[in-house]
């Protein structure tokens, strides 16, 4: 009984060293662990690429078949050990994380069931929005709150601008379909729309691109048109950026703003002397 | 005589049920109307797309055609019910959506008299723009009057920006028609413009391009001023956006505003001290 | 002698006549005069759009070289008038304005000298530019100013992007050319500088691209480095018309502005009830 | 031991002449060697790019050849002459322009020992970033500071989207090459990533599209993204550049800006009444 007690308490030990070093990167080896695992994550993408280029899949198959089982048996064992080290193992298996660290591992086992899954194993570049976590980039830089705040507030906006754009194109490409005939390149209405969205995101492929006179006056028009068009989530998401800069002049720098010590304002000029709203004298000293 | 007033009351009120149901929509009924409609706007839209891809037609053309007819007898059903349960009808007939209504139904009936005048249905795309009315987007967020005034702030700039473009498409139309020469695919001057609007705004199809030295030195130099170009409406819509937001910041954040304990007027600067409206000095305490 | 002056004097006040007739635009038989010479320039650009296309010219040659004498002897009789009605001709023929009128007539005059000069009569579109004047635009709405002031304050940061812009161009053009090798499309370093160029601006013919591995990594990133640049010239042309609203808030729309009667300080919120500098109550009975 | 020392004192008479000639712009012999670089550096580029160009080449090797050699031995002579007047000569050498200096000669040295390396002498391009020294652009309107400036606040910002849109283009690029399958132009997950930076940039070559129905759903859901995506880096440099210009309002317009008559820090905001550093109130009347 006590030796089981003991094991069990080794074993905690353990499990709490493992999880400071698979979900913490504040100590050595925490870091090193990070590195380690987004190294073997842009060295999986890699290999999937690899693989699904012809000339070097059939040159050096079996180097890639081991490349990719060695990752995968990696990525199995640190799955395992995520789920094993964490008290609240369901929290981290049903996360975000914990999905797409299930399902970068899963297609290789598929394999030996569904010829061709392997193919699936891509999703695997999902891990790759772990480096966020791993470089700390969104908290030290709060670049994502900002970023989520200006798209948050964009949201409505660019639903309906979205919508807008589908209908525009919907009835652009009805009528380009009517103009240009059912023998040219505009065979069907799903093809014409296809062919106005990408005229008004002015990505232009021109494998389908308007022959007619007629056609090529509204091509114009819709091409015109998709210039305002384009200016329109470029206005929501920069009023949006100017606005938060305003507003919040580079809040996560605390070395840029203070408080007022005598109302409390927050004041953000890094050179103001007095309190703008209340005329209270700043002592420098505290700031930087 | 009773009875007939009686049956017109029941009519009256028949007719005030219906106009509820079909034009509101607060009540469960009129909720289950507005997306029972939506959802067949959507699918008939989908059919007329699906009739245009040869494949899908030749296969199955009756679904295709008898799914059609279902779908314009319950737009015919829908629009005389919209004219006879509306006290005043000629406002809803000479409307914006009535028109759309009647036009999205009379194609498939000019079928008989007009072979090939089935393609027009696709009018009935214009029926989704019914959804914003439907899911009350404009109401709540207020976004569609906040383009709306963008848009008309911006009016006079952009028709003088679109007639620039225009002026300079031409007259670098025909330098390119000049430079690449008749043989070339600038065969025309409208060929040339509308490959310089195609160039101006980065659609670039690729159909026509320049080929000779010259031409693909004015091409870049077209490109470029292109660059230039695009920033001047992004530049208009944005600053347009920007100043609405300024003035109206983020009206939906109740916290960021707060009103005039005096005139109750709404205050949006978050700095003020005294009311913009009767001077009444605002208490911060009450602000955040 | 006396014959002599009342003839002079009877040609002075015909002359008076002309010119308010042609350059002016205030009484009727002037506007008539605008909206007939915008007329026939439309047209004379559209016979020579039309002349270019070759199916038409063989059918209706005739028909257009008429048009176009017609036209050009319009012109001509025009510019005559335009110089003999002016006290100070040389000041008018020396102007923008008499220069493009004078080029726009004498191509088809050196057609009977230099064979195919005619085509040159493009040059009239120039004339277009005159609508700015003739439907008053400019001085209405003040965007020419708001325009012209956003790009003179943009002009030298516009230089010094579009010469980055080039030599960026030139070093990852002459790259391209080492990478994808004489053999591919980049045969020589200028088209390939042409199409770091077409890359650059997110245009994109695909006349030319790259096809090896490598090419394509560096043109992907070229791609994503245009992102970036794209945004430089928005940034720079949207600051200075935020600015420009910012400062001076619809200027040329009288009714937006007013002075503050007791510090003249000039108030373009059209809410306020007091000045925001002294305090002073505005009587809004002045405004609107 | 007299005459060494006066020979000594004459070659450093004659050191400094020429330093101040070719480091110096003040003087009218410094402006013209500038000059005459400047045409040297922008000919040589043309020859190398002429060169290039296999029709011009194979008739005037000789002369491209000859014009190539006199230049590198200009270059070469300006490169020693940089070395050997300057007093401190490792300082350049091992600076931006002096390695650039050095490698734009190099390869016409190389060539002899390694065949086909005179391609490489393109690198002198680089040399065309000495204009802005030259015309003196940066410090006469301070731009670079300014773009330094948006470009180093936005720096996390614009890695963080980078490696976002990367992630996403390897996600979307599999997807593709799982839709549209190996037999298509979408070969390999590494081309159909290309296919995708392609069409978020909304650059669009065409060389690479997708020709399934699916597909092509799939694309246009990339394209209407791709119009949200490049909204943001545009976004965020706009909201530099706004938030400088706002914090900075034109310094050069000098009728802007105001001195505080007690501490005569520089005020750009208009409607202060007092200065924000010393709080001195600040007379109106000189302003404006």
């Amino acid at each position: 009984m006590v030796a089981r007690r003991k094991l069990k308490s080794k074993w905690d030990i353990l499990q709490q060293k493992i999880y400071i070093i698979i979900y913490g990167s504040n100590t050595f080896a925490g870091k090193l662990f990070d590195l380690a695992l987004l190294f073997v994550i842009l060295l999986s993408v890699f290999l999937v690429m690899l693989e699904s280029v012809e000339s070097y899949d059939t040159r050096h198959h079996m180097l890639l078949v081991v490349g990719e089982w060695i990752i995968t048996v990696f990525f199995s064992m640190e799955y395992a050990l995520r789920i094993l080290c964490n008290r609240k193992p369901f929290k981290y298996i049903f996360s975000f994380y914990g999905i797409v660290d299930l399902i970068s591992i899963l297609p290789m086992y598929l394999a030996f069931f569904i010829p061709g899954s392997r193919v699936l194993s891509v999703v695997r570049a999902l891990r790759l929005l772990r480096l966020f976590g791993i470089l700390n980039l969104m908290p030290y830089t709060g670049q994502e709150s900002h970023l989520k705040l200006a798209i948050k507030a964009s949201k409505t906006k660019i639903i309906v601008f979205v919508y807008f754009v589908l209908v525009v194109s919907i009835l652009l490409g009805a009528l380009m379909y009517v103009v240009e005939g059912k023998e040219s390149a505009f065979s069907s209405i799903p093809k014409s729309i296809y062919w106005c969205i990408v005229t008004l995101t002015t990505v232009g492929y021109g494998d389908i691109a308007p022959q007619t006179a007629l056609g090529q006056v509204i091509a114009s028009f819709i091409m015109i048109m998709g210039y305002g068009i384009i200016a329109v989530p470029t206005g929501i998401v920069t009023a949006e950026f100017s606005s938060l800069k305003r507003r919040n002049n580079n809040p996560p720098d605390f070395k840029q703003k203070r408080n007022c010590p005598s109302c409390t304002t927050i004041i953000f000029d890094q050179d103001a002397n007095y309190c703008y709203n209340c005329g209270q004298k700043l002592d420098n000293a505290f700031y930087k």
